[in-house]
């Protein structure tokens, strides 16, 4: 059987990936990255010291926050804001997208270093979370060298202990879907999105039936398409950061 | 291996379960639902009628909110209504709960009524979102139930699909563990809610790496241990329900 | 003339009252009350330290915080913490019990230690708020032992200088009752809540026309009514707490 | 005895009052109220129609609302504008208000139309409370009458039944006074409010004991005090409104 | 050409102004302002010590809030207290105060003090913004010499450099009028709002174009009328404060 | 007298202007404008209809919101949306920029429709507002022609009547400088925003003395660079837009 993707993609094919990596020339570390139509800016704040509750225990904090530009999508949302509350969604997707990183970080390590990261998304067809978790490893990165070069951070710290990016699989019209896109996502009976480690592990893997309930076969082919895909996502990170990631 | 847990339970073991149905004298459907040191009070609220944005077209709506009394953990938390906002872990709990009951629900031959299902977390052990979904379905077939005799539901609509129960699994101290206390839950390795059918489909499946990032091996497990104790979360559900459930 | 009472009390005769003293297990002091289908949970919090304003006094602090669960009534309300704020009525409500509670606290003897009291309605039929005083002078008095024997107290400190206990009495069709519930509280032309101490003095007299304004005979017959009420309430208090209260 | 006041009045005497009927321009009813020190600007404002949950009763609606500016006391109180929450106070205060007034306006007289009353304390000295109620009543009858004038209300319809003021008294240093001012208000043992009609009815008692207990001799000496006053208040009320009142 | 302004007035002619220096009994210092029939009630509230973020640096601190009852306009507004967020006309309004004071003060010469004026409008018919910045400027003037008297400030210190006051402009039918009244501002077609020391020098100039934009000559025409205006202001300012300012 | 600026211009010299338009693929205009440093994303959301306190008058509504990004800045600010509020800084600037564009829109003209303007500063080196009104203008004139071609908006309806663009200015160590950067405005006497239109009238004029009060003869040269400068930001937005604007 032969899949026709809206995009003409196979089944187990990403969207056009891009890193421009360092976008901002305010923040420590910077990344914008594309996955199709879906761009989001992440950004890395690096301070040195940690919150109050944190202090003198030689351990760094990482955290993450997620929001949407009101006309990032078809048609246009009140901004969080203005309404003066935070979505539920907006609070679920910012909490995965720091426990992703924090699972790839030695606390350790970082010392007592805070480093807040900002995914916010210009423009979304599909997958937000998981190309802000992609870009937002690269923004780390980059703020974790900036912390080193500045002495912030031990010359010789392991801070990263791997790298980490996300995929979203799902069920299309009986099909497992690599990367969905938005058309993709809103007809998807089951969707899953999985945070993986540059080691192929995984850090996150959650998945919704939207329609009906699967079982362990088509959960077991939808986590083998995301993390063929993770690994190329890996790639592009590596890429992106040279040598020295 | 013999692993001891505190409580002498094998790996494998829930911990006792208890389904108080019909709790509550004001609600059309409630169940108070304990496990172990866990006890959530289900309610739910019929109403005739949707929401404006849902009207005509003939369809019904199933929400949920959770929360917690500020005294249900060993330390006493701020009230979220006295801070004026929602945390994260609530909104994103109600919107799980609010998933795994719809995902049983046809909402079409629900008709154009409303249920909301209030999960008020009375004393917390871990596994309250777990406990939450299990109870909150004894509560929503009750409430269907009376929906039917008041006559705003069908005769025969067959409102329920299935049934829905949920448990959570983790991995401590490298050993594979069913429905986490407290003292287990914050030592767990992986961290895993899996919401399930009671024909054994799954509805949601979340798994956390909260230390090391696990492997296909250990996920399969995990998801083992919770298939086998959520079908006895629903067997406990048919006991209370009866034979109409 | 014979009133007849909907569930067939005489006028001065109160609900059936139960108090399940240490219903929860993780608060230092907790009391399940129910006045006939009024139901509170109320638990007591104790913290070795006072907040910073009353830092170095050698005093301490007692205060209470009342909400009630969305279902608790016969309609759903919505939750306070998804509206954002608390209601003129729960803020009325919290400020009486913790007014009431400090009425019969020696704050010298309790030493700079905080005592917070939630009363959380589980469900509603009338008399909530003076079901809440009566359940929280038992968790507080519970809370004060737990904070003796841990010698966050003196040994002899008389940190409590009486009992206080509460009830409503009301005029309906011309005939002042005790007690009333929901149903009779609707109907009441007058609606008084009195706050009485275990020795027979008034902590709190909030008498309301709610229908035509009453004169001093109406009074007096009320509080006539309230006293030899809240007599039998201090009555159960003692028999709950036993001996050393 | 002679008790000696700090403004040398008797203790049954009130403090000067004054009331400027129509102090504001734009308001349809309005009086500047003050009691001593205490001034109190009390406006309202008459809407044709009735919200919407009301609508096709045929009954109007009062209610009111109570603040302070910022600086009207000693030091300065942030605003609770800024703070972006209402206090448990001013919610408190505000209810009370309405329930005055609302005791004495025959909501079928006045037909579906609101009347909103605001009392603004530009200047607080003790007692704000009771001179917002007493002004309030001022202000209320001027847009009754200004509503009658433009046709909203019937030409013959006895919309109030009675007018409504309401007075302070305590025990301070074991002497029951009336109309206390702040340096009383913070030494008294007992403190209430009593609101009491023209014709000499009680619409609301509050007493609280804010140090010991109180017995019902004082109870009743309290009373008597503040009957008397009120009557006092009622004069002024009729003084100022005239004839027609 | 004669214009005939609603009240009478020639173009170049402000309404009478009245100010009451010292209205209030509880401030440091205040005053009643009124422009024609906008009264604002102005204090100026002086605290010994800085915000923490200004600690240490040998300079005081200037700041201002804003705010209308609800009634001082034609018809009620809701309250922000109750709507839970301030207006962005009312921030903007009181950002402009703050930075008009600021700009006659000599945060050095104040020493760590702080000094937060409020504007509240109790009656509003245009110009309440400029009304408010004028009458501030003397609430402000009696709080620096309270200051000084207390010893909070240096006795020599010259801690006004410059007197403040602010006047409103507008084009009418085509024609520049000063101080426009209600009536006159929502009509204007450019308004423009305008802040000049007592010396004459400009500290905030804010023009509008409502309807058409507006030429050079025309805000010169503006500006010429504002200054001339101004300086009546600080004449009146002066009279009020006495020698001393 | 040469001034030298940190980045080499000449006192009446723009930074690099550049206008993506058409970035965003989701709204019906949007422009990427850049002035240096300064990078705002402008979108334009076209909803036929009007809010209903419009309906029925044949005219079109215009507005805008201004937000930063947490990080386009120097350092990282807490977002509006977790604090829960919006700050006075946005709401004034909002305000700006709808005042702006409406001054150049034939509401009448635009018929019943709504354009909501979003201008996000994805990173800022000052100049924000005048860098979003200028950008604004372009993604309101492709919104315009999207409602002209889906019919929404008659075909020969003259909805602009002019285009509108804005540009600071400001006095640094006394010399009269156009589009300041970032380490410009921290450090200028005055600071003005100008909002002009293509055929060079004032829309708005701002000015401000954030250090020294300023004169006539300053204000005027202030305002001559800006009609300069504004001319030539019109003259890119007439290039970007071809023709037809």
């Amino acid at each position: 059987m032969t899949i026709t993707r809206a995009d003409g993609r196979t089944p187990d094919q990403l969207r056009p990936i891009t890193i421009e990596r360092g976008w901002s020339a305010q923040a420590e570390g910077s990344a914008l990255i594309s996955f199709g139509g879906t761009k989001v800016l992440c950004t890395a704040s690096f301070t040195n010291g940690v919150p109050r509750w944190l202090t003198g225990q030689g351990k760094g904090w990482v955290t993450a926050e997620y929001a949407m530009l009101p006309r990032a999508t078809n048609s246009r949302n009140d901004r969080e804001s203005v309404k003066g509350r935070i979505g539920g969604r907006t609070h679920e997707i910012s909490r995965l997208i720091g426990r992703a990183l924090r699972a790839v970080v030695d606390t350790k390590a970082l010392g007592e270093n805070t480093i807040v990261i900002d995914c916010d998304v210009l423009q979304a067809d599909g997958g937000t979370r998981t190309a802000a978790i992609t870009g937002a490893f690269v923004a780390l990165a980059d703020a974790i060298e900036w912390g080193r070069q500045k002495k912030f951070i031990g010359q010789k710290a392991q801070v990263l202990r791997d790298s980490v990016a996300a995929v979203s699989v799902g069920v299309v019209d009986g099909a497992p879907l690599l990367d969905l896109a938005y058309v993709e996502d809103v007809r998807a009976d089951t969707d899953m999105n999985v945070v993986v480690t540059g080691r192929g592990l995984f850090v996150e893997v959650q998945g919704t039936a939207e329609g009906a309930p699967f079982d362990k076969a088509e959960l077991d082919a939808l986590l083998e398409l995301a993390v063929a895909g993770a690994a190329q996502l890996s790639a592009h990170q590596r890429a992106v950061l040279g040598e020295g990631a």
